[in-house]
């Protein structure tokens, strides 16, 4: 008998805690597992031992429903590399020393690419050190979508039911005045446009929103952004717009790094803040309606009480897999989810050598972005709606989603 | 038998339509109503004679669910005031030449402050032109809050819930991190901080966010906003901030108007946005730690997939109320909504004489805010409890939710 432990990494997500439950359900019910313990602050945590006893925590079923509801990690997070092993040992000591304090036997982390570059450091550490009785596996997490070998990411469904949720409402609002308008609504993502793309179902059922989408994949052009909004605007007098807080431009510099001196120029000060807010300016001086920038900030990463089921359903599933995976004496690898079938949709889980996945960013296909670079394709909507699918009963108290925490 | 009129305007929120919905219901339902039409964006298309029939449209009780869970004003809005009647009469004879011409003998107006004083700019053009078969009354909506002799208005409610909600989700997940961060959370409210106050529900389960709340009731000194933030980061790293976006300082002048040049001094460069994205600087430059500001934007009055019950119920029942004082012959007065009894909370809807309503903001009460000016008392979330009790079902259909559109 040994123990589990199990880490949250990365940014937060409304599914990160589901896959938390699926892993610790797993070790509460294999009877290879004495104790699961939860580090605190991911590796930093753990290597200041700053570990909690999950078994006894969490054994109500009531607490596992809640914490599937609760955002973000509730072991709190951390956004940390580990050092190279072959230059520096010390922090790969300490985590060692903690797991043998308290008889690790089996670590999962759950995380996004950091997090998985450290799975697969900690493994080639044990493997090098020939410490075969520690078994490491990762399960994925990020809003983002942007990891290599798994179909889709946990937590991305729900970021993607949150961005379609609000950009139909979004249509709604904008679209009740008479007077021209441009709205420019800014999502999450720097490297891949995953999130961005998923802003197009918001029109599966009849709402307009977004009219264009612009995604960070492809070079971004102000002055075919401002004559697509031309044509836009002879069309309708409501315009709204997607775009990615990550596009840049043709010498691949983010838009509102790149273009300061120009913006300088032209109205007099420098920009502060992101991609949406500064297209709200260009439109302004260069067309001159009515503009407002939304940003979705934490909201999309966190808003659980319209969690995707799917996605809470999958990824809790995809930790009690990997839990029986690392349980079953498997190491160096993370979990994936498989698209085994598009219509109806079906998925499996497997697990991919984790050195295929570390540090790689998976990004949107170039021929599921519109040739004109302002929407996406058919392609990519089949790709998208399985993720989205689904409501989750939420718990209320008082008005409001109850929220677990850990004593 | 006459016709009955409704019209929409002012800002948009998740209830307005719930109104429009007790107000045809009722109409469908009066034996002395033939038809029903509604007038597209406000008085703005009511004087270009641009009405929409709803009878047919809307007999279905599927589609007045639907147009319940749909945020925003179905009818379009308009903002826009009536010129004084004494200087022109062009206004009110084009509006008084559609009611003849669709034979509409009840007017029923739903909107905020500049839509009451419609109603009571009409009603008394009315009067002193001797016309007795036209009826006017007003039906309250506004996310503000503000609206005088009504306990609280339709759709503050469903934005107190949105708020409430979002806060205890951006508290989980601000909290994740080690390292010490600020993050400022702008609320809408120009002129009263209702909906700021609202943020306070966020605590009601156990989460801690907000730490400060700022209403623009009271004057804003930045100096002790900054001591305030500095006393709760000696007591826990993570701290979370609501603000008005109408926060003001001792002159009055709105925090980014009058500290713009004690910005351009401090940061080299001028400030574009709201009050959060200023106070984001402030902290950044006086505190130098991470910080983040977050404009709640116009998802507070659209998210209509986390609605409030109470509100949407009362704002419903409401509209029904107004369309059956105005077909029973009254004319310039607002349906209002009266606290009968505090703990059980029950209401009955009363009506008031428009002329005490047009034009008045209600302000939060002072003693309502505690005396260091940066949270509210017991005595304001007893006030807010009820008005964010319940769940709306909501119908999706691909995984967003369904809106109702009009013909």
């Amino acid at each position: 008998m040994k123990n589990l432990l199990v880490a949250q990494s990365g940014g937060p997500s409304a599914a990160i805690n589901a896959t938390l439950v699926g892993v610790v359900e797993k070790g509460l019910a294999d009877r290879n597992i004495d104790k699961i313990y939860g580090a605190k602050n991911g590796i930093m945590g753990l290597m200041r031992g700053q570990l909690v006893e999950l078994s006894e925590q969490l054994s109500d079923p009531e607490k596992l429903q809640l914490l599937c509801q609760t955002p973000s990690s509730v072991l709190g997070s951390c956004r940390m590399k580990l050092s190279d092993f072959k230059e520096s040992t010390f922090e790969y000591e300490k985590i060692i020393q903690v797991f043998r304090k308290y008889d690790i036997g089996y670590f999962i982390y759950i995380g996004g690419n950091d997090s998985m570059d450290t799975v697969y450091k900690l493994s080639e550490y044990c493997k090098e050190m020939r410490i075969d009785d520690i078994k490491i596996i990762g399960a994925p997490k990020t809003i983002d979508n942007d990891l290599t070998e798994t179909d889709h990411c946990p937590g991305f469904g729900s970021a993607a039911k949150y961005v379609a949720t609000t950009m139909s409402e979004i249509s709604c609002d904008c679209n009740v005045y008479a007077q021209p308008s441009v709205t420019i609504v800014e999502i999450m993502g720097r490297d891949a446009g995953w999130l961005t793309a998923a802003s197009a179902l918001g029109r599966l059922n009849g709402d307009t929103a977004p009219d264009l989408i612009y995604l960070c994949e492809r070079p971004f052009c102000v002055d075919q952004f401002l004559d697509d909004v031309r044509a836009k605007m002879a069309e309708k007098h409501s315009i709204i717009v997607a775009v990615s807080e990550g596009i840049r431009n043709e010498e691949d510099d983010y838009l509102t790094d790149s273009l300061q001196d120009r913006a300088a120029d032209a109205f007099g000060h420098k920009i502060l803040a992101g991609a949406s807010r500064y297209l709200e300016e260009i439109i302004r001086f260069e067309i001159g309606c009515k503009v407002r920038s939304i940003e979705l900030s934490v909201m999309q990463r966190c808003a659980s009480h319209v969690a995707s089921a799917a996605d809470i359903y999958e990824s809790r599933l995809l930790g009690a897999a990997a839990a029986d995976y690392c349980i079953s004496g498997e190491t160096g690898k993370m979990a994936c989810i498989k698209r085994v079938s598009e219509k109806p949709y079906r998925f499996a889980i497997d697990f991919v050598e984790i050195e295929k996945i570390a540090n790689q960013v998976k990004k949107v296909p170039d021929e599921w972005i519109t040739p004109a670079g302002n929407d996406v394709t058919q392609e990519m909507i089949d790709y998208l709606l399985p993720l989205i699918q689904g409501e989750m009963p939420c718990t209320y108290r008082n008005g409001v989603p109850v929220h677990l925490r850990l004593d």
